[in-house]
């Protein structure tokens, strides 16, 4: 498992986790079935926050159907349009993915999850994304986030059902839900920052590297994303984006 | 949890649990869909054997759509008319309910049924018998059985799915016969960053600072400390202290 540092660790093991700051999120999901299982499971998990991206079925009978009762789930749903919009309130973003990448990127075993983010979730919302039925994540979609999540599973048949997933998933994080030992006070000074702010001091930071002619801008990918994947898993607090946000501006504006 | 005894706790922890010995058994069951995603579920878990007993519906069109290419495990499945045959040749017969009884009955964690049986299913067949989607197992069924695994579950909401409970279980006991997959190799392009390097980053950084009017030269210790921080507990690499002092550069070059 790949080290869970900064400040996930310093606010890690507070009081009670709280499970509505666990996002579900489904993106581009064609089956309506897989969209009420996936209900069903995250209920009996106690999760209750479901966001779709693009989905590309109506959310109808066939959904509600396969919720079995867990219509609340269903309800109150939130729809967006990209992925980042989806996780933009969201403190850490936890990919899951079955398909091998050649990029390779901070993972953590499905086992170990739930006692990663107990503690981190009462104060800060952490989304787990899950992929299309046959495609998965898009490398941009899986660049937006922290973490991906790694299930194990038969190397020669590994195709979950998206909902059993999200079962399996809801089922490591409800277990580890009871506290474990004693709150920490949080240091609210430095709280960590949410996608948003970190797309925006990217977006800032690659404006900089092209004015001041160290990025190609016709070729600004490679740079770019090693400077995505470093600051994504330093998982920043707003204090540092401000800081290097001030830092960028100045230089900007250095005559 | 309650004690493992007899012959499973003397043939604990050898080597390679067998996971053919571990038969899914699904009485009763009424929807077909429910059989195919359990065979998928037992594939992606690299379980194969499948028993029905008293199957309430064909499994035809509908369960193999469900299983999605885990066709085997269906081909291969057997039927019995009682519960009492499906186990004649298990070891150990393990019940799943979430109906709570008045009957108390010796009580196993799903987090603990991987560990439980591994080693004995290297030469002992176990059952894992799940119940009808709307009544369970009856108390005379339940008695066949010699544990009842306990999923935690949202007590407002218990009513999993018959196949996510296949999941569930079969991850739990999939990830304890599964060795821990070896550490990736390293990007041998893209080394970690020694101290000296990260601390002459450092000091450019704080150069460029303190050149572009951002910093205080006279009072550079706080924020140069948050700085710190973040690049030392992000464990930079080579690669990205290249990048990052390839900016600096360019942005000190900047007319």
């Amino acid at each position: 498992m790949h080290q869970w540092p900064g400040a996930m660790g310093r606010l890690k093991f507070r009081s009670h986790m709280q499970l509505e700051n666990c996002k579900i999120v489904m993106v581009g999901t064609t089956h309506p079935g897989n969209v009420g299982a996936a209900a069903r499971a995250m209920q009996t998990m106690r999760l209750s926050c479901l966001a779709l991206v693009d989905p590309q079925c109506p959310i109808g009978e066939i959904a509600y159907a396969r919720a079995s009762g867990a219509n609340a789930v269903l309800d109150q749903r939130e729809t967006f349009e990209t992925l980042s919009q989806a996780i933009a309130d969201c403190h850490c973003v936890i990919a899951t993915s079955a398909r091998r990448r050649s990029l390779s990127w901070p993972e953590v075993e499905a086992g170990e999850l739930g006692e990663m983010i107990a503690g981190f979730a009462d104060d800060h919302r952490v989304a787990l994304v899950f992929g299309r039925e046959h495609s998965g994540l898009s490398n941009e979609e899986l660049q937006l986030c922290n973490y991906m999540v790694r299930i194990p599973t038969n190397p020669d048949f590994s195709s979950l059902n998206v909902a059993a997933a999200v079962q399996l998933l809801g089922y490591e994080i409800f277990r580890h839900h009871a506290p474990k030992t004693a709150p920490k006070s949080p240091d609210t000074s430095d709280l960590p920052a949410n996608s948003a702010e970190l797309e925006g001091m990217l977006m800032h930071l690659q404006q900089v590297m092209q004015n001041s002619g160290f990025l190609d801008p016709t070729q600004p990918n490679q740079i770019m994303q090693r400077m995505r994947r470093l600051f994504l898993r330093s998982e920043m607090t707003r204090n540092e984006i401000n800081i290097l946000r001030g830092l960028l501006s100045a230089v900007e504006k250095t005559p």
